[in-house]
């Protein structure tokens, strides 16, 4: 078999067997294949795509190339949830206690925050004394107990997605759908879970722009799911406006708090609780959806998963009374008011500006060694199709140091747009699929 | 500037600047864009193509990345001639002494054999003491004195090609048109030529084997001579069988020493005969391209285009005499006969198994460090259209070892189809372009 075959031979659009994809994942990881010739298919393959077996087994092949996790001593149904990535997207962080208190074992292996979303990791981090650095048998142990376990990414799992992502970032191969779906379930399917549920945002604040591309996502992964024989769901969300009103890693925590309080934000807590249900669903605790969603609110309601998220961060070295007292979270020391330049309706807010800002901000990185400060961030005052007056507030910045302070308030400023009629409404999960 | 911006617009289908097409071939020559990061741009070439000024830029950027001659101190209009390869075309032994015996300067720099098509240096080198790495000065001189030099492309001309044509041939981007044609056209137009004749072949035995495509690569080719300010001209020729009859180096110069002596092949001379007026034209002999065929047929008749040839030959330190004394080429130690397994009409002779055979008995390489055996080939007995009888000779191997020989003999029997009607006659010369 020679590479250049193979790679011709995607190139001129044809099926690739299981074999010959294993070949070119296994060559490649073991060094004798060059990065040249990979980019080459993997630019040939943004072009011509991938059949659903090739996807399938494209991803089994990377799954392979790693450890692969075994939770088959822990009983029931073991679900995850993913959120292809999205800004002020805390929803992991309340869905999975309210799917653990629901009698669910989740075994959330989470991912960090690069670019202009946040990651699961950065956010628990905020909590003082917080831990994600567990070793497996701890997150056993957590799993089997307390039902409920966030730990990050090993480099063991799937170093072969690993590798592959680093050359398609610096070849312009990112934007490839199969690519994308392999990647993620590559290594959501090494965890040893039985089934995920997955929540793909689309809109402006997305990877995915546009609705049709987050379907066939969304599509994607539910079929490599099918084939390799775990239960898969997605949500395609709207990810037009932040989720929420918080933005930033501490900020984001109070907002959990107050969410699994009962006093979060109303698209917040729908999405959660829905994701929530589709966990308890697929873990075959209820036999309907409907009986799914009732229990999950039930948990959220009866305080079970609050009690559920403070009995986890305390287990893993974090301080639970950090929820109640945010004065125990890293706070910011200024505060910067963005008001509105007229009166109107709130149209829009660019949700990747404003995940940019924060960013810039230092809560989030541009480069994988940077270093985050937990405690800045942004509060929205107002969402989409609420009325403001000229010179009212419509959000404010949360920093620790002026570095880069007035560019984020500019950039900020700029993402919300304010007209004179208001918007139509627009729904929070678009589809289902799977 | 960034690499991978680059490429997500060319992948975008968006038109680069010169300057970013500099940017691009200047940094993958220094070593600072990897080959990973090119291979990446070639493909999304290959996909998307480029704009008549990306090809002109690519090109002219390629071209000065070396070494760029000049000859203007040779009076006269230089002119050059390029095939794109083909099986059995010796035209270039042909065409340049008599265009140079009709005055036209003709400085030809060609390149060696690569695969199952063969390569002029190659064939001159079959000539006992032909010399064909001459330095600058004494290329200069002699073409200044005869009118007529053949010298090997120096590494010093466009070496971004040479690194580039390397990545190309392992990662699946050879064959794209703007690829080809800026690849030949970098180094033709860094050779300090006013005018050039291009031969585009098409059909089984070429590159090309689309007319199609050929046309697209005449026209790119063209275009990019018109917009560097040069002549370009390209004939579409038919290469769907060996041109003449003679396959392998020593074969073919006999071939040649017969066509100058006016006793060669049909299509052969013809061919020759086509791409010298048009040199002649181009090289402002002639007003007219009719006079300038009717002064290269004079000069083939009149044996002044066999006497320069001859001229040339010693200048270059080959024995003249072995032109006419064929004994003193180079001998085949074997011949083998392929008969016809029945009778009827040749309707197609596959060329490129005819290369391959020929090729595998030592006439041509498969790596580029591979030494000729310049005495081997294949003599054809008949041509397309030509009638046979059962048991009748094809034609002959001529070969001087036994290994690869049953294999080669395969390879050319299969390689002639003899039908029961007589197939239509075809075209040579198929189309003109510029």
């Amino acid at each position: 078999m020679r590479t250049v075959d193979l790679i011709l031979r995607k190139r001129g659009g044809e099926e690739l067997s299981v074999e010959e994809l294993q070949f070119l994942v296994n060559g490649y990881t073991s060094g004798d294949i060059p990065d040249y010739q990979m980019s080459a298919f993997l630019m040939a393959t943004y072009f011509n795509g991938m059949t659903d077996r090739e996807l399938s087994g494209f991803t089994e092949v990377m799954m392979q190339s790693g450890e692969i996790l075994t939770l088959s001593d822990i009983p029931g149904v073991k679900v995850d949830k993913h959120s292809t990535g999205g800004v002020g997207d805390k929803t992991s962080l309340i869905c999975a206690p309210i799917a653990a208190a629901a009698g669910v074992p989740v075994p959330m292996i989470s991912g960090r925050g690069l670019g202009h979303t946040g990651g699961t990791l950065d956010k628990l981090e905020a909590i003082p004394g917080f831990r994600t650095d567990l070793t497996l048998d701890q997150f056993r142990a957590q799993l089997k107990e307390l039902g409920l376990c966030f730990i990050g990414q090993s480099d063991e799992i799937a170093p072969a997605d690993k590798r592959l992502y680093a050359l398609r970032d610096v070849t312009g191969t990112v934007e490839s759908i199969p690519l994308i779906a392999s990647s993620i379930m590559s290594k959501k399917m090494a965890e040893g879970i039985d089934a995920l549920v997955l929540d793909v945002k689309v809109g402006n604040g997305a990877f995915m722009k546009k609705q049709v591309d987050a379907r066939r996502l969304a599509q994607a992964m539910v079929g490599i799911g099918r084939r390799l024989d775990k239960k898969v769901q997605a949500l395609i969300t709207d990810m037009n406006q932040p989720l929420g009103y918080a933005i930033g890693n501490a900020l984001e925590v109070m907002e959990v708090s107050q969410t699994l309080q009962k006093a979060g934000p109303a698209d917040l807590t729908r999405l959660s609780l829905e994701l929530a249900a589709r966990m308890i669903f697929l873990g075959k605790i209820t036999s309907t959806l409907d009986e799914a969603r009732k229990l999950a609110e039930d948990r959220l309601m009866d305080g079970s998963a609050y009690a559920k998220f403070k009995q986890v961060v305390a287990a893993q070295g974090g301080n639970p009374q950090a929820l109640d007292r945010f004065e125990l979270l890293p706070n910011a020391t200024g505060m910067r008011e963005i008001l509105s330049p007229r009166a109107g309706f709130v149209s829009a807010i660019m949700a990747e500006d404003i995940g940019r800002a924060s960013q810039m901000m230092g809560a989030g990185r541009s480069r994988k060694e940077d270093v985050i400060d937990p405690a800045v961030g942004v509060i929205l005052e107002v969402k989409i199709g609420e009325k403001v007056e000229a010179g009212s507030v419509l959000c404010r910045l949360y920093y620790t140091g002026e570095e880069n302070l007035d560019e984020s308030a500019d950039l900020v400023e700029d993402a919300f747009r304010i007209s004179g009629t208001r918007p139509d409404e627009r729904e929070l999960i678009l589809e289902v699929v799977g």
